[in-house]
């Protein structure tokens, strides 16, 4: 069985390749689990150095839109899984709004209609976000999201995402694909260098003070936010493409689990397994831009849905901090409590 | 002030025009009303005679796709208000995917594109459809919907059309125009020939008859239905443009209001309007393709939003009817009753 990981070389798509090459085999929608031949990591950028040495991995480099417009029908036409992780995130969309309709918009439209020229039938997991919620003035969210709450997106990025949901939707009852929508959740702890997404300092207020260094903390402690762990983060992915079609149901988009959480239980979290030498290290300054995006995505989300797939949130974030330092040793410098 | 109106020689957008051309003027959203100076009808086929003849009136016939992308910037640069009503209709857009997705996705996102490159700011009507609410056994419709309800289209046309709504909706957030979605119910009784809507049937099982021409009824009598009347529909498209900003609220699509009846209870009119003549003409032929498409719809919308902008539900539908025969005298054929 041949895979292919758009923004493949990514955080999550780095990670996820490596799960799927650890595990060596994969099932699609219930089928019998098929050994896993290749994995193609499509990218603007190369992969770590691990997947790119792995025999099984292959690098299609560069810009996506790109990729698909070329006659080239490889790797599209072989994949029997697409996972559709490539995005402009959050930040750089409301930047930067033809980055946003390009790179999220017009390139997930592009991979369906690939797969529908192809006649592929590709089973294809689309990563859209829980930026599709988004609270305003005029429409406030319900205090908590449930699997049937409207999407009503404050941010290009969570329209663009949303607008994906409802592409897969139509592609897959129409048969050209077999589409699977995930909405992520804030993912943290992200390792590595900080990206531009309006949500990254929920990874890096953690990550950075691990490492002994300054970290921004943009938005007031009470800030709620709904976490997932990358390791929560990849299974439910995973499990997208392995659940039967009855068990998935609709074609609508699966919210994943989360740990409803605060900004300031984060904090109280990094404290406890590093001392107050890692919260002094948090810069409180606010930053208007962040918050802005940040304030209207919700922070409690009632997945049921996901539940009934067996996928489960993180049971706390002091764990999720001590996994951090236990998969990156070398990224943490603050001495580590018991 | 210059208004353009796309679909403008189809039968809403000519109605639409000859509403505007009797009042003179209009307000948007909620300014002083100014004189019209001239309508723009953009449409593939010329428009009705008598607008073709009226001075205020101008033609841009062609293909809507093609005149946003032509290097022209007229009509759209002086266009205060576009109201954007042409579409490729339901059946259309499920028997010819392309044609769905360039009419309704493509021109829609080009229309919005046009305007934010000229930045002229317009005021947009887009007229939605009840069609982005669908019915199916993984996910099914709550008895009644609401403003609040999760749209999950069952057909291209109506994820078209949703997908319309996500676009304006961002569009307007980024201040590119000023954008008012609003979902059209099934609008009965339709003057003039069929077209290809899988809705059809829900004007010619009235209109023919009338005309004494049988007609088929291609659904059980039990099927819901929510209806509006032409005029209640450009009514509530018209409040659209009007309505001041706060009170109309979120950038989230509007529900117009309908009159939830059956396809028995309007034939159960006809006869009280036209006799057992009327219905005598009723070919009681099932057709599962149209029947797959209807029974997705919802046929009870509660339209809180609508009504606290005044708008309300045609009363009967044996008034419809009877409004019907008033304004189209010409096409009915038989004897009706007092």
């Amino acid at each position: 069985m041949q895979v292919v990981i758009t923004g493949g070389a990514g955080f999550l798509g780095a990670r996820l390749a490596r799960t799927l090459l650890v595990a060596g085999r994969l099932s699609l929608a219930g089928a019998p689990a098929e050994a896993i031949s290749r994995i193609t990591l499509v990218d603007r950028v190369a992969p770590p150095a691990d997947l790119a040495g792995d025999p099984r991995i292959a690098v299609a480099l560069g810009d996506l839109n790109d990729q698909l417009a070329a006659p080239d029908a490889s790797p599209w036409r072989e994949a029997a899984a697409i996972f559709h992780l490539a995005a402009a995130v959050s930040g750089e969309c409301e930047a930067d709004f033809d980055l946003g309709m390009r790179s999220n918009f017009a390139a997930t439209h592009a991979l369906l209609e690939k797969a529908r020229a192809l006649g592929s039938r590709p089973l294809v997991v689309f990563a859209s976000s829980l930026a599709v919620f988004g609270d305003s003035p005029e429409q406030p969210l319900p205090p908590v999201i449930e699997d049937h709450t409207l999407p009503t997106p404050q941010t290009s990025y969570g329209i663009q995402k949303f607008i994906g949901e409802q592409l897969m939707a139509d592609y897959t009852r129409k048969g050209f694909v077999r589409g699977r929508s995930v909405r992520l959740m804030t993912v943290s702890v992200r390792p590595g260098r900080p990206n531009g997404a309006a949500s990254g300092f929920f990874s890096g207020m953690i990550r950075e003070p691990l490492a002994g260094l300054r970290a921004a903390c943009p938005v007031p402690d009470e800030t709620p936010v709904a976490i997932a762990s990358p390791a929560r983060t990849i299974e439910g992915i995973v499990r997208a493409a392995e659940a039967g079609d009855a068990e998935w149901g609709p074609r609508t988009a699966l919210n994943l689990p989360s740990l409803a959480t605060t900004v300031g239980g984060m904090a109280a979290a990094l404290e406890r397994v590093a001392g107050k030498a890692a919260t002094d290290l948090l810069d409180r300054a606010p930053d208007p831009a962040i918050r802005r995006i940040v304030k209207t995505w919700p922070g409690h989300i009632e997945a049921r849905r996901a539940r009934g797939l067996g996928l489960l949130p993180d049971a706390d974030f002091e764990t999720v901090i001590r996994d951090y330092v236990r998969e990156n040793p070398d990224a943490v410098k603050l001495l580590i409590r018991a």
